[in-house]
């Protein structure tokens, strides 16, 4: 069978004002990923051959934020079927099929549009294929009424509804797909005859009617086409995008102490034997092996940890850590662009930045990697089997050899040998009765006062 | 018109037995504020002519919250008519409108109370307005059962209800309007021959109808008027407000990545496009700008973030830390009393406590402030673009100049110049091999036990 | 009356290949401790005169974990009537009352296993008492279907159920109890005729109806018979075993700020008045006494807190950690094995291992005990009221005296006399201009770069 072209139109020209913000609403983030690059990511599963992005005027950064795919300028919004019509120019003489998302829609799935695809491509040949939904309370929402045959007959705004209709619990999704040879008609022909002076892209499945074309219905679950029209509904996608994420890492076989407090984003990976502690933040780029345990109060952002390894609790894992098999780290411990061997420990209120901790060395509680001097970055490299005493302070660049031992509280400077003993500090003087007689003249300061 | 006056009695005499706590019920908290300092504020938006609070015997604690009001006690707990009656010696002779409140139902918002008191003032001049609402359990609450004129004839406990009363949704809520003119006669009259001997004020509306007054009913969101009786009610009142609280700061144009996780005081401020990740606490007094940036597991407390901030996770913010536009508070940091300067960066495992840290200064990982001596606290005064190494110990009161630079593992005790660079630490010796024989010894030792 | 003896028999085979783990599945955890350790715990309060917990071959963890109750080994999963044979062994003869129960069904509560017992101890004589339960949905369970007596007649699978018998709410819970004299011949004729070969302990009831014994049925909560088979399911009895241990902390005189954000172990003791703030983890075996507040984000184990001590924010209390009266722990502190005497204050980035801290002792911020050497642990003592400067370093083993005063920054090696000051520091030396001159360079350099 020949190929059949496909192009999927975003639309992405709203401006959010309820979100009462100056980002783009697509640009406000869920699981970790701009809204848009949801929908973006469940496009890319139909491998499709064209992708146009409608955005507003000034709306550079949703521009950057999707490209390599172009966009197309909606220079006033004039309603939906206006919108699409934004993306002809990119699409001039396209004849495959078409299917139109909204950049406010990001839980829509990749099964949802491929059942949209196959149902635009069946072979009574409809001209539009629009997604429907039954949610628990059908609202407002418009009815889509269905012809004897089961095919779509009209889409009823609420307000238009009679009552017969009203009762209809199948309600407008608002996503459509399109047979690319009789969409530019369809869409040209939509008229702005209405209160707001809109043009509606609902009003396309009338047209076609009127024209004898087929028209379809697909169903998805309401909460894949749960929209974002302010903060309180992008909390409530947040949820349910959390909720879905939960569940797969569960499903492969994690342990999830309290899933409701565990946050994901849409990359995270996490192994089998995988015990997550409650009050876990993963942001964005994790991967996490097997037989890891997690405890409670860790965030962890762009950062791989092997197999075996325990973190936490309170571990911050910055971008570029890599935490090796069997390694430990501890509590109030923030790691950052930095590998740590198989079986080191760095267990205690320490920083290791721009650094690797070589295999079971052992790093002392309140250990510092002092990596910027006010101008750049320099490097720490701490051997196999080394041994940093506590509340040292490591100056980049700087190198500790295999097995050597820094003495606690040490400054260290400059290079230290393989299987050395190097200690920095201050000797220890003592002076008998002096705290007493400290005691006793703030005390008597204190009276004095008083 | 004449300003017509208004009265205010909160009831707060109740011991909270099941709260099972030394701690007078009242004063239990919810969003970072005790109960009656809810209600008060609630009251205060009527700017009342007179305020009195009604508290049990040895209750300072009580009146010392709610000073300077005044506070009347009941000395026996004989029923709530005999708990306003305690504060009629401070309402001696008033006839303006009098609204009777409850210390632990701190939910009541300035809507209601104003709705209670629009009633009061209706032409129909009823001498009781009684709160209703309509619980989607009516269970065994009393029922308020109007007349042919949508007037209020009488409330009949749940136990006394007939089944046609039963099925009435509209329950007393509790809180009452009175015209003062009348309200000492109708409260006056309340007996107390009942099962328990106690004296109730809903009997006021039967007196009052047998007088040939009308009463009224204003009906209010049963979540308004959830009163505490023990902490798991106490915990729920708290799942209220916060819930409130949370769409409060979302409406305004917050992003709370995870709503159910923030927890709020009352007394938040939130600016336009802030940030706040997963599991954040907002004690009292905290006042963020725009575009700022509240990472996860942040506990802030009096204190002021400007615009552009971004601050943590992990970040403690102790009363009187200020921070400034653009500034950088990172993990494991605590900051108290202390003013950050714009664009200085306080990042890792840092405590500053009773300074100032001046405009794009830089503080490294692990610096200390030494603020206290265990008599008094002492400044530390860090200059514009200053650079304290990690691991510094800053020992107050002490300065650093301008531009400064202090290298890592200092303990500062004297003043530092402009410019200047400081060091104060001790000389790095190394002892070649001697960790290896350390190790040596020590494996022999083992063996030799085993 | 004589004791009527009684035995356990608690089926913990399964493989659990849904949970996707190499632990048996009996040995996950919920509230901090194995699921079978949650149905050891429900039948110790019955003091059961013998206990076989059946198991799986090669699954030796198991018998660790319930050592030193026996095991009995079922070598092939053939139903659960076999299971209970595999009992057979060790019960040999026995004629009291056997209580079968399921090792993945953690929430069974003692009442309703005395319950059982107590029916079958009736003077009707059942020889089977089956769990029942009323589940919202009773979807596909097994019906209890009585007779006119009020007796169980039989049990119907809801596959070979009539719409009659669908329609009755009351379900099979699946644990059973057993006249020991008849219940080795009735688990003996359990046939395997079924379409999965496989011997059903719910057969019993038909045998034991045709041989004219009676059967009967008691009642237990859904809640309490939750059986485990994936992670999402442990989540769900995690879940409710947390609520019931967030009811009880508050029942008996605790405030929760956010219950759903404080995470429980089943042996978690709190005090009266005590304080709870948000997002706190309870690990196994901690003990908090009255008075005490426990600020957002600690993590607690194997701890002891007495009253009026203050804890957190984000302290991190290890096993062994004691905190005496009236203690303040503060941010970014860890505890571990060691004792914090009365009125002694720990307030930031610090950890104490293997020590005292004596009553009114002040840690200073940043201050580490050095315990570990590489090769064992070390004790650090420091007397009653000394004043450990911030930043400081205690090499372990040593001493502090009462009353001795350690200079910020010092790295303490050997023993400090009472009273004395002790300071091991460099001196401060200064370089003026010279991080000017430095910034100049930097700068050059870069400009030279561009």
């Amino acid at each position: 069978m020949a190929h059949r072209p496909l192009a999927c139109v975003i639309l992405a020209a709203g401006k959010g004002t309820r979100m009462k913000s100056d980002l783009p609403k697509v640009l406000h983030r869920v699981a970790g990923r701009p809204m848009v690059g949801h929908v973006l990511a469940a496009v890319k599963t139909l491998d499709p051959d064209h992708v146009v992005v409608v955005v507003g005027p000034g709306m550079e950064s949703v521009a950057a934020a999707v490209a390599p795919y172009p966009t197309a300028i909606q220079h006033e919004q004039r309603g939906t079927a206006d919108a699409v019509r934004a993306a002809f120019g990119l699409l001039g003489g396209f004849t495959g099929d078409v299917v139109v998302l909204y950049g406010d829609t990001p839980l829509v799935t990749p099964d949802t549009l491929r059942a949209m695809v196959a149902a635009r491509r069946r072979s009574d040949d409809p001209a539009v294929v629009v997604l429907g939904m039954r949610p628990d309370d059908p609202g407002a929402y418009g009815r889509l009424i269905l012809n004897a045959d089961g095919g779509l007959e009209k889409i009823v705004e609420y307000l238009d509804a009679s009552g017969e209709e009203r009762a209809v619990g199948l309600c407008n999704a608002g996503l459509m797909a399109f047979d690319g040879a009789r969409m530019f008609d369809l869409i040209g022909s939509v008229g702005n005859d209405n209160a707001k002076s809109e043009f509606y892209l609902t009003d396309v499945v009338q047209i076609a009617r009127r024209g004898g074309m087929a028209c379809a219905v697909v169903e998805a679950a309401p909460a894949e086409v749960v929209g974002v029209n302010s903060r309180a509904e992008l909390s409530e996608v947040e949820r349910l995008i959390q909720r879905r994420l939960r569940k797969a890492a569960m499903d492969n076989g994690a342990t999830l102490t309290d899933p409701d407090s565990t946050i994901f984003s849409v990359d995270t990976k996490l192994g089998r034997d995988v015990i997550v502690g409650a009050h876990v933040v993963f942001a964005g780029g994790v991967t996490v092996g097997d037989n890891v345990e997690i405890k409670s109060f860790c965030h962890l952002e762009q950062t791989r940890i092997e197999t075996g390894a325990t973190v936490g609790p309170y571990a911050r894992l910055r971008p570029g850590a890599e935490i090796g098999p069997d390694a430990h780290i501890g509590n109030f411990v923030e790691i950052k662009n930095a590998v740590i061997e198989a079986g080191a420990k760095v267990n205690h209120l320490t920083y290791i930045g721009d650094a690797r901790v070589g295999a079971k060395a052992n790093i002392g509680a309140g250990t510092i990697t002092c990596n910027y001097d006010g101008f750049g970055k320099h490097r720490t490299d701490i051997g196999a089997g080394a041994f940093i005493g506590s509340n040292s302070a490591l100056v980049a660049p700087v190198t500790i050899g295999d097995g050597a031992i820094v003495g606690a509280g040490s400054v260290i400077t400059t290079a230290v040998e393989a299987d050395a003993l190097v200690v920095a500090r201050g000797a220890q003087k003592a002076y008998a009765g002096w705290a007493k007689r400290f005691r006793e003249r703030k005390q008597s300061e204190k009276a004095k006062k008083a």
